[in-house]
């Protein structure tokens, strides 16, 4: 039922960083002459460098190995309005990271030929040479098989798009293409708050919302690749109409989007001067504001943002019911919404989801925020990458 | 990745009935000198037999093995009202079967007590000389791996009983404990209308509603053991109080003893003439009754089980975004009130998740029916037995 040792051996070497033989050969428990050999292989493949003598514990000092230093992997973060972009060593640390408004809307050409703009741009800087693997997210559905977005709602143009094939054939290294939520999730795991847990929720709150699910230790993805898509998921049947053309949708009562016209209302109605405020200062007013106008005691502000967490709460308990996970973690730009966002989410998970589910369910905010994505897509580059590494 | 090969190996007996060595070294992809070494272990362990030669296909004629025609395996089923046993063969045939009413409010030492009597009834009767294993359902929340229940709502008196302990003291053989909803969901995967998929939802609709979960081929039970718990869900806000002490949960709206509170009513107003009679001949009336009210066409029949089926759709539309499934299979007692309640459960699912999700997705009744929970338990018995065959 194991991983091949190669890849368990260079996973190891990425999480703890130099290492002697003596640990590495307890830690896989494997025999030593098996280890010495697989590391002699992956020190010819260029995977592995020694690293010096360990601090001495009496005795012979032993000598260290880590990853090769000169290992470069790219991970690519897509939003719907965004674009990260991070170069990170073997451990994934951060070498060089770039940041900018996008739209996705502009389509596969003009996004893509900006990732390679800024995958260049690195290069020139002297952040690698060569990548030794991509991680990409992108802001929906994903063939995760096939390294393609499948009706992608929010991308239009990119239906089908071969963005893995793509990738490998201009960088020539192996290339992992995901659900933007789904390595936000893998991020959290991987560096962040779920890093103790093998079943958890990430709930992503954007411009929509969505959740990546990891059960027994692995992501699921579901067998079309849509799992997790919980904006949709009907939370009041007379409620507005969704872009999706549903009424009462999550996303359509609580997102980015939807608070942003709740605000935009209670801003022109007068019913929040803080809200009020804004609006007459900057001309328009967005989810950003209620957070702020949460931050000074403006009652609409708190009222907007607990009546979102009350219906984004009443979902989780459902699926705190069925899911039975061991913590929920928010994340997402709306995220910012904080305590007042996560304390109705609590009250209303505890109270609706049985005891024997929710006993030990701590309800979570994301460690990692905006690097969760760049995070889970150098996680998935690496681990692509340390598998083909045969 | 792979399970140990005498585990493989004896399920593919399990499944195929008497093979040559020919084809499963085939099927197994093993050399045949370690295929041939590990029969000859399990011909003097007494889990496989020879069985003959195979019809002729030209040429010399191979001979045949199969799972020792003596294996025995015991399959339980606990309901909330009911007792299943089953003896089947190695192949999971049966040899004899019970069926009888039973309060499970009685608590373990009687209703342990009845098992065994059975089971001993069973070894009278000549079904067997001794077990190969135990599989055993209750219908409640399971810790699977210490194979006692937790905390089980309808079960007063065996929280913590250690049920696999016990049968495993009586009867010297292995034996798993499950969720009666995971066993039937595990019959469906292996003798009924999933075989084919493996991300699949068994909805039980009995007194309760419950949902066993398949994910990536694995029954999938959650850190706590009680994933797939979703009579609680909350459908109606303003609903009727559940055993649960919340308001509006599924299994309060819609469910064996919902429908048969709403027949009563409908019976003693008279808005539902079929019912009304049933009252008045029997001095009672159930769900059963509201099944064949609906056959015969009366509308208030009809009404009962649409307006249960939309709330359960509403559920399952919701489950359907999140998890992403092949197949929702509907079984339990109230998978008697048929094709109207599929009707109106597809109507919802489709209407409401999102077309990548339900592109190709059926949502069907269960084709083993009531036989599903034996079924499944007697499948984890031989898993589990076989699994110690070493």
């Amino acid at each position: 039922m194991r991983e091949p040792l190669h890849l368990r051996l260079l996973r190891l070497l990425r999480d703890l960083g130099p290492t002697s033989r003596a640990e590495l050969a307890d830690a896989l428990a494997v025999p030593r002459p098996r280890l010495l050999a697989e590391l002699e292989r992956l020190v010819a493949a260029g995977y592995v460098a020694e690293a010096g003598l360990a601090a001495s514990r009496g005795g012979r000092r032993s000598t260290l190995v880590e990853l090769n230093p000169d290992l470069r992997f790219a991970a690519v973060d897509l939003g719907a309005t965004s674009i990260d972009v991070e170069i990170t060593n073997g451990r994934l640390e951060p070498v060089v990271a770039y940041a900018e408004p996008a739209d996705i809307r502009s389509g596969p050409k003009v996004i893509m030929n900006r990732v390679d703009e800024l995958l260049a741009k690195a290069r020139i800087d002297g952040a690698y040479q060569r990548l030794t693997g991509i991680g990409i997210g992108v802001p929906g559905p994903v063939s995760f098989r096939d390294g393609i977005p499948v009706s992608p709602p929010i991308m239009p143009g990119w239906d089908r798009f071969p963005v893995r094939e793509y990738l490998t054939r201009e960088h020539g290294c192996p290339c992992v293409v995901d659900n933007d939520v789904n390595i936000m999730a893998v991020g959290e795991k991987h560096g962040g708050v779920a890093q103790a847990v093998n079943d958890f929720l990430f709930v992503k709150i954007g411009t929509g919302i969505g959740c990546g699910i990891h059960l027994s230790g692995e992501v699921y993805r579901g067998p079309a690749g849509c799992a997790g898509d919980i904006g949709h998921i009907q939370v009041d049947g007379h409620g507005p109409v969704c872009s999706c053309g549903n009424v009462g949708c999550l996303e359509a009562l609580f997102s980015g989007a939807a608070l942003g016209r709740e605000a935009l209302a209670a801003a022109r109605s007068g019913t929040s001067s803080a809200l009020a405020e804004r609006f007459a200062a900057a001309g328009s007013v967005a989810a950003p504001d209620v957070a702020e106008g949460a931050g000074e005691g403006d009652v609409t502000c708190i009222r907007l943002i607990r009546d979102g967490g009350r219906r984004l709460g009443g979902v989780l308990a459902g699926l705190v019911s069925f899911a039975n996970p061991s913590m929920i973690v928010i994340g997402g730009g709306l995220a910012q919404l904080g305590h007042i966002l996560l304390a109705e989410i609590r009250s209303v998970v505890y109270r609706r989801s049985l005891p024997l589910a929710t006993g030990n369910l701590p309800v979570v905010l994301s460690e990692l925020g905006p690097r969760a994505g760049v995070t889970g897509a150098a996680v998935l580059a690496s681990d692509q990458a340390f598998e083909q590494a045969t």
